[in-house]
């Protein structure tokens, strides 16, 4: 049971109903960062998210966007459970698996990074504006993560509710798939 | 030196430069959670804001956050110290330290906060909305700490330049202060 009143959604949808104020950056947020255009795939970048949010072992983050990544990756859900267990054997390029070191450094700790783990990153072709992204994705999905499991909101266990929704966020993007949380019943909740 | 190639300011203040699509969303979210209306005073939230930070051992942040925070605070650094080195022994309120408490689990793992945690919060009169805010404060830190320190920013040591743009973002507000972020000599290196 969630530690507040929350409107009746699963994970992060709940606070973000609650307050629509902070859920409006924040899904610009990750808008910008997994959806824009971008040299690296969504897959790709939605492969960051979910990796970091399982190293935070937070179930409804790593679902959710594991399932939006399997959908980028046509249906792949091997490929994301692969990268979520053991990267460096998955059949991912070199340099998203650079950037995927830098981003589980990012999610113990920005200082951890070293000047050798970007300097591997380079050498597979990452840009400046690659490895910003990455690090600020790890920083994000840290943020998401906590405050998912900060509040105790409710994680459905059932794959095939992440497997549909992550088809149509990968389809529709978050701006658009998160206007349906205000359902008209939260609002008394939001002005409490 | 910063693991990319970013314009020559502080902190969060470089690659928040270099990145003017995602600035907006992290400067639009700490101005809501740290600046607008709210039950919570500014100088509370940014003792939050500042205790995760140090938690994080974040030097650029737990410094700009505790001189705003002192802002807020008619000066009062020797408070602002308190609360970062053992709040529950600081002159602020029950609820706040309760509040520490739960932002200090965040910092750790949003799993650790505790039924137990939210109940002496709510004990010592925390409405759901701050309690909210709390958890989304604390996790948002994780993410601007890791920014900062996961590439490796240029992070000042001298307190009075903290103090002086301290008081400044107190006076102005985030959106209006890192207005003067992006120079013109940057757009060159944020088109890369």
């Amino acid at each position: 049971m969630p530690h507040i009143e929350l409107p009746n959604l699963p994970g992060i949808r709940g606070p973000m109903a609650f307050r629509p104020e902070t859920s409006k950056p924040l899904n610009e947020l990750v808008e910008v960062l997994l959806r824009h255009p971008n040299s690296l795939t969504q897959g790709e970048r939605e492969l960051i998210a979910t990796y970091v949010s399982t190293q935070n072992n937070c179930h409804y983050c790593q679902s959710i966007h594991g399932a939006i990544a399997a959908a980028h990756l046509n249906g792949n859900e091997e490929l994301v459970q692969c990268v979520k267990n053991d990267f460096e054997s998955a059949e991912i390029t070199p340099k998203l698996k650079a950037l995927l070191v830098i981003a589980g450094k990012v999610q113990q700790d920005g200082k951890k990074v070293t000047v050798e783990d970007v300097e591997r990153a380079r050498l597979q072709g990452a840009t400046d504006m690659e490895i910003h992204d990455t690090v600020l994705i790890a920083a994000a999905f840290c943020m998401y993560n906590r405050y998912v499991d900060g509040l105790a909101t409710v994680q459905p266990q059932d794959p095939e509710l992440y497997r549909s929704r992550g088809k149509m966020v990968a389809r529709e993007g978050y701006v658009a798939a998160n206007l349906t949380n205000v359902a008209p019943s939260t609002t008394e909740l939001v002005t409490r």
